[in-house]
């Protein structure tokens, strides 16, 4: 096994569930494999008990489509495949049809940097049944991450209050790709820079770092470490206090500071990686001050995350920057968004697309019905609501009822008229081909301040925050009421005895 | 940005935290490049308030070190960062000793598969200064999350009590290596297969799965989706039986099971991923049973993790195999393992390495200085305590004592004559050459079964388990004791005005 050579070269198609290629030749064997189909891709849930959460993640989706192909080794992979029997699971006819697909599907998408709410689509997939099928365990795997890692970056950021948030999770990160992805939706999120060079490279984002406790300890005592080390970066020394005595650190790095300055150098500022931030910050500053460094930097690190970040601004440290690593690339304290990816609308014989719903025992887990789309409306600027409608649905420009998808007596009356509104599914693809320029990552990661700025504080807060008004449009939650009523008839038919 | 073409080609090298490049340079600078050190990768504290953790990922980091090259686009980025002052950040003396420099390490690491505890270095890193530091952060990225994934899906595997678990968690795993990485973990760990058909082509581990709900609402009934699945898979039929009604989707499982067998045919079982699991597998079993179908297996799913199981299996639900996910590749519960890389020792101008330690204000984090290695002591093939000790020291055979790194006053004294003894770090590498075989994945699978059956039930118990003793040997003891205090003293003298 070679990370560096076979892992990701040539074709993703096998990034899926075996179940999604299980039933892909289950499709091809009904013949319905070609039977047009609608999905969409949503969450039920903000992560982090959040008012709000920012899409990302859809540069990776478009790339994927764009070179989705199952190749030779992929095909003979599965057709080594052997049941139970001894038999090859797959027939040659289905691999055969496999090499040849190619991706044909529509997709519309929220932009990324969106600010999104639970059971709004960011994804909507329109195409043969197969080939939405097999989609569906990537564009989870992407958007799901990205998503939640974006929407703890900007949390983190609305904690320090537009102070620099550095990224520096890689070490803790799960997997390589589990960080190269956390940095990219990190910055997008509003991180200043990563510390992961690669995903510097990559995307194009900021990188920064200064040392460790083993630079320091290398060397027979903190002061040469520090001296050594301003010699090398005379313009971009802070320096870390804390290997041995925070206090005695904060006095060595002064020391290397007024010799730097004697060479014409600023020393940047120092950093702190343990101990009582709030107290050690405020002992530096005054150090610092004192010394005549009042512009020299503190650096915090050390298992921060909004919370913590929060309750130090609360104690009034003195601290200008924020290291930030484990806690905001693995979302520590909810690793996973729960984004679903559900059938919405099949085509049938005569042409027609037959909306869709599953059933279920909670009543939170029904998802909605037919091919939708999403309007936000503004007001003087501020983001009112959000309306999920039927896209072939006409909306009454005066009196534009919405209702909650969870419960059916939380409705909102809008007056669309009145408002500016933006249309949040995006053409992505259509038949295959891409019809979208995808923004550069700056774009990305200024639209979501854009985004933020448009809602109240309140929806921002992090803790109970308010809920955002996100509802059905009046004939899109009948739809979804009559399907389920009649799904639920039809089984109590199908089953007099109980 | 192409996920597929340009993101894991050629080279890995810049998968690394900038500070460790900005070091490297500023040891280049200080002539300090090939100094030689000694660094350990340990953990501090088992993950999930468990009892033990397994050590995985070793093949990962076989393949980065032989890999590990600055190829020419590496340097070309680094050699295009400018500083503040308009300057490139490293001179090009630095940047062609980067592009020469081959790894020429030696390594030493505890086997994947063994069963591993705080303290203990899981990988020894021994060789020129700056190619310790720049595997810093790929060490830990690769170490801290297999072995975080290995243990949790072993505590899950430790719950099923021998039943098979099924990993499926792609779909909200931490992005695309986030998934691969977390499914050949999860292998190791013990569970049966993965749904990850990419994992099951890279590793050569079996992958398993049935159909999903878009599967049964394609169609127009449930019964005609369960048809149309045993045509295609009339060996393989799992039938998912909660789309619509549960109960009513038993029977209709049962109604395609009774056809399949009128050919000849049996179907596995049925899957159920939604509502009360102990209700539903118990109604489910009994009218399996009573429709002569005892055989039927019944496979649930949905946020399980060992607590969960463990509750189900207390409850005595029919479930015969456990489908798990998110909980799983995410370690929802913890997702990260905080290991660490530290210096413990340097070649100094006369030859010699001299031990060091980082002070700390929490004793907890003050590393162990010096060459050291683990013995693992065993009595009757039952692990008794592991010895952490310098590795030029000699054991006294018959009244070794061993001491609790974080607290002095636990002590145990051991009899190594009488017992048989297992040195856990192996050869990897010696001056960048491979010295060891990487054992196929089925051979560390095996390894942790073999690992975990030394030790005691109470070490393993899910939550508070029995501490299992592992101390610094007598002598490693005292040299740490005495470097810490000494360099307390040192910073006394340093400040006498404190």
């Amino acid at each position: 096994m070679k990370i560096t050579k076979d892992l990701y070269q040539g074709s993703l198609a096998l990034l899926t569930d075996f179940y999604q290629l299980t039933m892909a030749y289950a499709y091809w064997k009904s013949g319905k494999a070609e039977q047009e189909a609608v999905f969409n891709l949503f969450f039920r849930k903000h992560p982090f008990q959040g008012g709000f959460t920012v899409a990302a993640g859809l540069d990776y989706v478009i790339d994927y489509c764009k070179n989705f192909k199952f190749n030779k080794e992929d095909i003979d992979y599965l057709a080594a495949m052997k049941g139970k029997d001894g038999q090859p699971v797959f027939a040659k006819g289905f691999l055969d049809y496999l090499s040849e697909m190619r991706f044909s599907c529509d997709i519309d998408a929220v932009e990324e940097g969106t600010v999104v709410f639970p059971n709004t689509p960011l994804v909507r997939v329109k195409g043969p049944l197969i080939q939405c099928q097999l989609l569906e365990t990537p564009l989870l795997n992407i958007i799901n991450f990205q998503s939640l890692i974006a929407t703890k970056a900007a949390r983190i950021n609305l904690a320090a209050l537009g102070e620099p948030v550095l990224e520096f999770g890689l070490r803790r990160a799960q997997g390589i790709d589990g960080g190269l992805a956390a940095s990219r939706a990190a910055y997008i999120g509003g991180c200043s820079s990563t510390s992961n060079v690669m995903a510097g490279k990559l995307f194009g984002i900021p990188v920064s770092g200064t040392h460790a406790h083993s630079w320091i300890m290398s060397f027979e005592t903190e002061l040469e470490a520090f001296e050594a080390y301003a010699e090398a970066f005379p313009d971009q020394s802070v320096f870390l206090v804390d290997t041995y005595d925070t206090v005695n650190g904060i006095k060595n790095a002064i020391k290397v500071g007024k010799a730097l300055r004697s060479k014409g150098k600023e020393m940047l500022g120092i950093r702190i990686d343990s101990g009582d931030l709030a107290y050690f910050s405020n002992v530096a500053r005054e150090m610092l001050d004192e010394a005549g460094f009042p512009d020299a930097k503190i650096v915090a690190s050390n298992d921060l995350d909004e919370h913590i970040i929060s309750s130090l601004k609360g104690q009034e440290a003195s601290i200008n920057v924020w290291g930030v690593g484990t806690k905001l690339v693995t979302a520590f304290d909810q690793p996973a968004l729960g984004g679903v990816y559900k059938l919405s609308a099949i085509r049938i014989e005569d042409g027609t697309f037959v909306p869709k719903v599953k059933i279920s025992q909670q009543s939170m887990k029904i998802n909605i019905p037919g091919i939708h789309n999403v309007k936000r409306y503004y007001s003087k600027g501020k983001a009112v609501a959000d309306m999920i409608y039927l896209e072939d649905q006409e909306i009454n420009p005066k009196a534009a009822l919405i209702i909650d998808p969870n419960d059916p007596t939380r409705r909102k009356r809008l007056m669309p008229y009145f408002y500016q509104e933006e249309t949040l599914l995006k053409e992505i693809f259509r038949r295959g081909e891409l019809q979208y320029a995808p923004p550069s990552i700056e774009a990305i990661r200024e639209r979501v301040q854009v985004q933020l700025g448009a809602f109240d504080k309140a929806h921002k807060r992090l803790v109970n925050p308010h809920i955002y008004p996100v509802g059905l449009e009046e004939n899109l939650h009948n739809l979804r009421m009559n399907l389920v009523l009649q799904a639920k008839q039809t089984e109590d038919e199908d089953q007099p005895e109980k």
